[in-house]
């Protein structure tokens, strides 16, 4: 294969010094074939993808483990167990990433479950059940405007509309993509089901922690509870009247920005109270604009445009929230006479981990003497996915410094190691 | 003069009628010169400003009244009066437009004084000093960026900086526009002042409102108190930190958009308290924008972008709110983790009209049966400079729809005419 880039290590030792060279070599190598200005770019069903999953299939293989691609071309290895008939475990995660994005977020689940494998058939160990390491195409929206395609193909939920999206440089489809990859399209468009979820006996899913939480509270590793679903405008227009700033008194006034400072702010005190009544709440409006077309200093605005994002991980507080953000809108319209304008909403549910690997998660963590603490995770993932599709689930977070999908993310890899003996510890006596 | 459109009406009898007719022409005359799409353009020291003073001191020498051009390239037309040695009256206003601005900013003040001058001439009647029509050059910011170009140069107040303004299309200076259209740019240069104060008994300035106030009044004319000064920041910018929407708690979140929200609303708060309690204030943030380089639905803003306006008739106002503002602005910073950096401030002060003459221009209304109430100006004019430079001034307002600075301003000429009416007596008998 061409995609080789320095020759593997030998098969020798394994102890915790060989396994953390190895993971630096790997992570090494994945940026090495994917650099791209200060970060790495590693395209959905597309050829940065496709090359780390190569590059890590050759590896698994040199291993003496199996590598294949399932029929939405994800790439599955494998290390069969001890009752082979019986349901399988999953470890997965993706490995594209944004477009000059950072190294480790997807890689480093993938990664995790190969070190686990690895040391498993390195040290002569069969575990109970067939493990397979899966790395899942286009968990990131960043190249075709939506993301879990590579697992909700698995579970039949892409749809017509998806498979037509646009790349968002080339404009070619996603369909075509998929296809060029060895999808087959034809079962994806048909909506068939391409795995059994109740062939699997646990999906776990270890990632870099996106926020700043663990890094603030001093642990390498964590337990999720849950993944915050979220509900989203992308775009709430709020429309006043534009006017000579100087020559309109308050009271003729319909100003598109006070107006819309104010909903922000109520959201904002609304947020700050329920947040004290210990619900889990995160709000965000990260665009805003007034008319670029027409704005100017001695202009009252006329038209203010921001989105919202809702996120929870119980949609009861989500649909909470919407509905008193919709009150405060209505409300603050009526008062200064101006109307907001939401376009769709979408809602992506919140997804719940499963309890009873959470608890066995943490008791792994225990026997590695790590001191964990289950926490939310804001983002999605995969795992949410599989969770929904009524799939056992759970999630790893490794502690990683200035978030993701930013080349500046920064994840030591002795935490990272911590992460991998946990995981490796749990596949090996898993709660069935 | 190749700048004749129709031919000038007759010089037979001047009642209401025929003085509403020849309104009506002159405007219409002036919209078909300068028409831009809906609405008209005339360029600032440029082609269009030039050929309206064309028309008009054509008009005006047909008429037997004098026209000439002083050291700045005004226009001037002239009455003689009683009294030649004694101070002259001058009725100004300006002739340029904003881009496909509206055929009544500035024109309604030229138009009613050559209106009132004509009547004087046809009906034989010599006023008691001395009037002149003042066309003033380059009201208008839109084209240099900067306002009161002829009558800042007028008295001294043009510097080499502001001779050195580009053009907003052609990039050429505003001292070559002023040179091209005939006036001293040496003089003006050298902050001469090109009129003698002392030599002006008053300055009268008709002009259409560009606020709503008259309409939602219900009266077509009004006398102005004074003109609101105004503290200005094209840009403050709030710094937070970025972040990942969904995985940064709240504690640990600098929110760009919601520091600026809270701001805005503190503001705006302030602002109706003290409107309470009766101060003569507006505020507005025409601009307001997130970072389009990077800002993203999922991604915390860390920037957020905006400008302020503050306007007041009182000097104590402005000064008093704007502290209030930075201080809240401090207070806000140091609560949400984030900062606010101004840019340098302007300052532009309130001008306050003089006593006298408002007294005189109401007394003046009720002689011509309009029941007038003294307002404020949100907008600033020549009347400005005039009352700034020490020169006693006033203006009439006439009710406008619409605002300004737009195709769709909507003078009525009949409301015109009552303006002119009260302009036409209060020169017959100035208060001097």
């Amino acid at each position: 294969m061409n995609t080789r880039i320095h020759p593997f290590p030998q098969n020798k030792g394994f102890g915790p010094k060989a396994r953390h060279a190895l993971a630096t070599k790997i992570f090494d190598d994945l940026r090495e074939m994917s650099i791209d200005g200060p970060g790495v770019s590693r395209a959905t069903y597309g050829p940065g993808e496709t090359a780390a999953m190569k590059y890590c299939a050759e590896l698994a293989e040199n291993e003496g483990l199996s590598a294949d691609y399932d029929d939405a071309a994800n790439l599955i290895i494998e290390l069969p167990g001890k009752a082979p008939d019986q349901p399988f475990l999953i470890c997965g995660s993706h490995l594209d990433s944004v477009p000059q994005g950072g190294n480790f977020d997807g890689a480093a689940g993938v990664v995790a479950g190969l070190l686990a494998l690895i040391r498993m058939k390195r040290e002569g160990v069969v575990p109970p059940r067939t493990i397979r390491v899966m790395a899942l195409r286009g968990e990131e929206s960043a190249w075709f405007g939506q993301c879990y395609l590579g697992s909700g193909a698995l579970f039949g939920e892409l749809t017509k509309e998806d498979l037509a999206r646009p790349h968002r440089t080339t404009g070619k489809s996603l369909g075509s993509y998929m296809a060029d990859a060895g999808a087959k399209t034809d079962a994806i468009l048909a909506g068939d089901k391409l795995i059994d979820a109740s062939s699997i006996a646990g999906y776990i899913e270890l990632h870099i922690e996106q926020g700043p939480v663990m890094v603030a509270r001093n642990m390498p590793v964590a337990v999720v509870t849950g993944l915050r679903g979220n509900i989203r405008h992308q775009s709430i227009v709020c429309k006043g009247d534009a006017g000579h700033a100087g020559a309109v008194p308050r009271w003729l006034r319909h100003d598109a920005v006070l107006a819309t400072a104010d909903l922000l702010h109520r959201f904002d005190s609304h947020w700050a109270a329920l947040q004290e009544r210990g619900l889990d709440l995160v709000l965000t409006t990260g665009m805003l604009m007034t008319n670029p077309d027409d704005h100017a200093m001695s202009r009252i605005p006329g038209e203010c445009q921001f989105c919202l994002e809702i996120r929870s991980q119980s949609i009861d507080t989500l649909e909470a929230f919407y509905q008193l953000a919709r009150t405060e809108a209505e409300a603050v319209a009526r008062e200064r006479g101006v109307t907001f304008e939401f376009d769709e909403r979408s809602l992506a549910s919140p997804a719940v981990m499963d309890d009873r690997w959470i608890k066995h998660l943490l008791e792994c963590c225990e026997k590695n003497k790590l001191e964990a603490e289950p926490i939310p995770s804001g983002a999605g993932h995969d795992a949410a996915v599989f969770s929904n599709a009524g799939v056992p689930s759970a999630m790893i977070f490794v502690r990683n410094e200035n978030g993701s999908h930013n080349p500046n993310e920064s994840m030591e890899i002795e935490d990272f190691m911590y992460g991998v003996d946990v995981l490796h510890t749990a596949l090996l006596d898993p709660p069935l």
